[in-house]
């Protein structure tokens, strides 16, 4: 018989507030895959909320800027590994920074891989519509349509933006100084930016 | 000639940096449509930032809430029609409950609409089987299958979950109230929320 660990067990009894032998089994059918093992007993009827549960599996911080009036503002969750690091002040002041940043910088999206791909495809092709009568070999095309994604990227994608407190350095550059200084993985999980009327 | 208003005429100027008279041109083209108009413009080598273009369509505020320990963090837009109403105490103290109210009660979505279609039915699915043996007639199973809907929606969409400040009344009906007080539609635009580890 499978040995299931008993903390997945208890977390199980936790969210569906079903009795020991019912979690195990359910964790031996899905060979303690938590998620699915909630997914049988629901079906079985546990009441587990539809909402997420708490995977607890990284630590940070999540820090606000608003503008003064109330029209711009920004939420930026960073992530390390452990509570120590997300409470010192370097953590902290990089999160505080990063969200003025944000506010001033408009990124719509984290990475490039982010990007919307029909956007993309849409802004390749006016790259081309504006090279359409240029003459140039299509080697020499490329290279500048690649130039034009490059800066696109700088312009849109918060990792590959100029920081705004050193713009000789990106965002992701300032982000592997952090990382080197605290000695502990640091990534910037998400962000939101809301602007009344944009 | 159709007549444009000089106001797009101005608007297409500031965004393209381009002539009066191409502007008038690509908005007569286009009907006085304007986001067409600068497609068509930068197609032909205008160069436009790839941002989103301030539509300056509203009012409202921004706040954030970020629950001590840096752990959760919320962002809320509020839009109304006029900046009168948006700098009252009346709607910055109904947007910062309505920030805590988030921080506590983790909404997925604002209104039902918004919910993942996919989702959705894996509710519905769940919902059936876990009544299929009950040897009901079928428009009692959809009742009950509406009935539990109803208590998704209330759990997991913002505007149907009873306020935390007055659990008598859902955040619409909530909201509703503060409209009737400050004569002046106000919505709720979006919402973030963002807490370490889920």
């Amino acid at each position: 018989m499978a040995t299931i660990d008993k903390k997945l067990i208890k977390k199980l009894r936790e969210i569906t507030g079903l009795g020991i032998m019912d979690c195990k089994k359910a964790l031996i059918q899905t060979s303690g895959d938590l998620e699915k093992a909630i997914e049988i007993l629901r079906k079985k009827g546990a009441s587990v909320a539809a909402k997420r549960f708490d995977k607890e599996t990284a630590e940070g911080v999540v820090l606000s800027y608003i503008h003064p009036g109330n029209k711009i503002g920004v939420l930026v969750e960073l992530n390390c590994e452990t509570d120590f690091v997300a409470s010192t002040e370097d953590v902290k002041k990089f999160a505080q920074d990063l969200a003025l940043h944000i506010a001033a910088m408009k990124p719509l999206y984290l990475v490039p891989e982010d990007i919307d791909p029909k956007f993309l495809e849409h802004e390749k092709e006016i790259f081309k519509e504006q090279l359409a009568d240029s003459g140039k070999p299509e080697n020499i095309l490329n290279k500048i349509i690649d130039g034009k994604l490059k800066k696109l990227y700088s312009d849109i994608c918060l990792l590959e933006q100029p920081f705004v407190k050193n713009d000789q350095k990106t965002i992701k550059q300032a982000l592997e100084d952090l990382i080197g200084k605290t000695g502990e993985n640091i990534k910037i999980k998400r962000f939101a930016r809301f602007q009344i009327g944009a």
